[in-house]
């Protein structure tokens, strides 16, 4: 490959040569910094060459270069591949391993494999950190679009609830430390540490498109992926086991006698008296760190995507945000907003007294909230839908892998949803089950799978239509003389170029008026008032949407688990089964309704 | 959308006009057949318009067509997505229900569901066949890459084996009819039908780019892909619980008490005597089925990802297949395929005998043998990916979809395989198990993980390097007569387009020598004998790689199950949870070692 570089550098023979074959150097070794332009013109004067030969070699040396970059990007996107794959299939039976068996091998190994990984992925991570901030060439470019501020909001706030639950475990496995293994204290140390930095890291670097050492950075996020995709499975399988182990009271509890329990120190007992509170008090903080790693392994995999992109800096129009615009969505939302957290606060009390009569009221009332907030969004959405269908606005034409990825993400993290409701709904079904209960958990699940595709569907037309304003342009109607002249043979010479306002009616297929796509010459005359109701009904069905989903984000993520209180699931499928289909699915869930809020505000921002 | 449609055609106002907007009202509708070229020039003549004009005319119908078509791909793309998530995710609740749950749904539930999907996935098929049979416009383009024969020849294999399978169950479940219940008869006679309308289905229109209700047509592929992969996952999952009821007699079954046993009739004795034979006959088919999903899923997505593509029919040099031209490779290839077959047979006989010394014996020579095998290969593979970085081969530039999928499917295929041999190294380490067998087993597994990444980087490389004999011209070397002027002063006016032959060596690098990625002008003068030994080299490894993969698909796809016949796997991890790995990684396995042998036959050719 290297001969095939320096042989190209011959078509350029004098100083500029010298420069193209460093910056062609450059790109060999990860530099994709757009080399010095070339001055070809002075060169070719100076040598007598024809301007054709001259852009000829150019030619050859943007393909050539293109090709360098293309064969890189493969090799490396290959190797960072088939590292997480190696990774992750080693964790994933080293974590099935601990679970299953009873005696060879146990968390203690597993979690000696994961310091090692930890280890390594929070050095390469403190060396990426500070080689960037030597190179000036090293990150050229940011993906304004990537690590938006929820994103990295959420990662702070879900890493102090991690590094509670650390400093918690380090707590507590101090009491077992006369009896049990070093490593378990070992190992919430090193978390620690990997989340501060993690942390650092992503907030300072996750709009990065890296253009140096670019193989090494791509394995590197994928080492950073992987790691947190197996911390995520090792909490996720640690919680399960917990909650196996210790099952409510009325699951009978024959399934877990095969899981180990979650210490294995039954015969060891805590030498400091906190040592209950705290076993207790980290576990409510599992979830936050799940959800912790699935928030990091998201940017992860967004700035892998990234690496050695060129982003065309496109005019970015400046959206306001001016609530004021809107009032009915808002209003009816924050009544939602509120009278959802009224009834979670009562299901929460009721359900924590342990009271079986309380805990079906309670599950009523949390079952009609979600009946009514569900059916309420699967209306308004899809009269969204229908908005759209009327409106003219063009869509975004041209790939753009960030909204891609977006576009991804949703569907993707809507899984976990989509799951725990196809599976309450066969077990309801399943089971025959009569009772107002039952029913309206079948409704819920039913309606929210109807609500998820409405959803979708919803805000990824949105994502993908031009923002209202650019659409004023392009509505803008303007007559082509020549086809009237053609047409009618009427005197249209005083009509060149004449601007005529939108009618959103049929008029407008007739033949002589014609939207033109974008405004030839002039500036066209925006009349914002024909819009006005189409953008303002899309505005508040938004911002309706946005504050349900908050309402919904916050019910599981501060610990409501009616899939547990309602003991239909767990009777119908393996407890132990249930478990796992629940803990893998509520945090997806939970990240889908952050990820909803997020777009639908950019769908505000932009209608 | 249609006013904006309406309104673009005001641009042409003479016949063409009208042409056009047939055309465009074509594209709406699913039509993207390439509309009748527009003859501007008269027609622009005709009304005195300059070319300017038309030219903007033109391009912003393209741009139009352009948009209206990617608005129409994401929105089915969306729908079929969709469907895909909400089918698929009822089915595995379905499938989990029935695996777990002891009395209230069972297998007669899901089949239930499976015999509505199978139906409705056929209807649509066969629609489709006559619907593109009447209409001309429908498929327009054919992907020469997609369907290859070998996908098409085992589909129609392993169809074969999957209707055999049926007719033996339906004979078996005839006998139980008078205590059980029809729709047992009724699922595989379903099924047999599907089978027949989707092998015709796919053998006729695998390579289809489809442009007629292309909506229609994606959501119907997404179904078919859906019941695949459900019949797929219901195959999987009774097989594995036929596995764990019926377990070797040295397992200890404690585990197989939650599983209900595969028919559910223990009460219910069949009416005639053939029924423990073809019990166990349709059992042993089992995995041919498995396979043929899969297969008809991987075809069902590479034509879901053509619907509406317009392949550029690039130039398909004809690639010879010269069998003379190589000779070490085939031979040593031909020898481990012998060999190993050998060792196959005296395994199958051996371990069918079920003595405990006969199997340690037979599992010893077949881990010997596999050591051989995936030790050579690893070595030779070493070895072409040397010559790859020697070789001065462009890289083919641009992207190609199909491509990117191959290379797809044979990573995630090789993701299963991946999962049972770390699976076995975590179970021997973790046993800390001592003894030849349990060292030969680890062995095995390290080695085929390191074959599966060489051969994975192998495969890659080779695919995505122009063929060798375009190469010969862009290897050629000519002088640039400018360069040498401007570096030496030298007289050089009898050299211009003076052709030279390549060097592979770093006499090269000497600025005055140049490759140029394509010989401007004049015939280059190709000098095959100098590459000839690293083509040779390389078409001598890939034949051997093909004929070694050929080995290792057969002894799975055969029936050999050392990970059974071994014990450590089932005593290490849960029998059930064994099982579930061995029975989804091994037909990935399965699949992976075919889709190797296509590709490197590709890799042959081309280099």
């Amino acid at each position: 490959m290297r001969n095939i570089m320096n042989l190209t550098f011959g078509f350029f023979s004098c100083e500029s040569s010298k420069m193209t074959a460093k910056a062609e150097m450059a790109a060999e070794e990860g530099y994709i910094s757009p080399p010095p332009t070339l001055p070809s013109t002075p060169c070719s004067i100076h040598l007598g060459v024809h301007a054709g030969s001259m852009r000829r070699g150019s030619n050859v040396l943007s393909t050539n270069r293109g090709m360098v970059r293309e064969r890189s990007r493969n090799r490396s996107w290959l190797l960072s591949s088939i590292i997480t794959v190696n990774v992750l299939i080693l964790g994933c039976a080293l974590v099935s391993g601990s679970v299953f068996n009873n005696v060879k091998i146990n968390a203690i190994n597993l979690q000696i494999f994961l310091i090692l990984l930890v280890i390594l992925t929070t050095a390469w991570m403190m060396y990426y950190t500070i080689y960037t901030s030597r190179e000036d060439h090293a990150v050229l470019y940011k993906d304004s679009h990537a690590g938006p501020v929820w994103l990295r909001g959420g990662l702070v706030l879900f890493g102090i609830c991690s590094l509670i639950m650390d400093v918690f475990k380090i707590a507590n496995y101090v009491g077992y430390l006369h009896c049990d293994s070093a490593v378990k204290i070992v190992f919430p140390v090193v978390q620690s540490v990997f989340i501060l930095v993690q942390t650092y890291f992503l907030w300072l670097h996750a709009k990065d498109c890296v253009q140096l050492q670019r193989n090494l950075t791509r394995c590197g996020l994928m080492l950073t992926l992987s790691t947190n995709l197996l911390l995520w499975m090792a909490a996720v399988t640690e919680e399960s086991i917990h909650q196996t182990v210790v099952p409510p009271e009325d699951v009978n509890s024959t399934h877990s006698c095969d899981i180990r329990a979650p210490g294995g120190y039954s015969s060891c007992n805590c030498s400091h008296s906190a040592c209950a509170i705290l076993e207790k008090a980290y576990y409510y903080l599992y979830p936050f760190n799940i959800e912790y790693s699935l928030f990091a392994s998201a940017m992860a995999y967004v700035m892998w995507k990234n690496v050695g992109r060129l982003v065309d800096e496109h005019n970015h129009h400046p959206l306001h945000f001016r609530p004021k615009d809107v009032l009915v969505g808002p209003a009816v939302g924050l009544v939602m907003l509120g009278a959802g957290l009224g009834t979670f606060v009562i299901y929460e009390v009721d359900v924590e007294k342990g009271n079986p009569g309380k805990r079906d009221t309670a599950l009523m009332i949390h079952y009609v909230m979600n009946t009514v907030a569900v059916t309420l969004m699967s209306v308004s959405t899809v009269a969204g839908c229908a908005i759209y269908r009327l409106d003219q606005r063009d869509h975004v034409s041209g790939k753009n892998p960030t909204r891609s990825l977006d576009v991804g993400l949703l569907i993707g993290a809507s899984i976990g949803q989509f799951t725990i409701c196809y599976f309450t709904i066969v077990a309801v079904v399943g089971t025959g089950a009569k009772g107002h209960l039952n029913a309206l958990n079948l409704a819920v699940s039913l309606l929210t799978v109807i609500q998820l595709c409405l959803q979708n569907i919803f805000i990824i037309e949105g994502l993908h239509r031009e923002p209202f304003h650019e659409d004023m342009h392009q509505a803008s109607v303007f007559t082509n003389p020549y086809v009237l002249q053609a047409q009618a043979h009427r005197d249209i010479h005083n009509l060149p170029g004449m601007f005529m306002e939108t009618k959103p009616s049929p008029a407008l297929t007739v033949p002589s008026m014609h939207v033109a796509p974008s405004a030839p010459s002039g500036s066209p005359l925006p009349q914002r008032h024909r819009l006005t109701w189409k953008r303002r009904a899309l505005k508040e069905i938004c911002a309706f949407l946005l504050l349900c989903n908050i309402l919904l984000w916050i019910i599981p993520a501060f610990g409501a688990r009616p899939q547990f209180d309602n003991t239909i699931g767990a009777e119908f499928y393996e407890f132990t089964m249930w478990v796992a289909v629940v803990n893998i699915g509520l945090p997806f869930g939970i990240f889908y309704r952050m990820h909803s809020v997020a777009s639908l505000f950019e769908v505000f921002l932009t209608s």
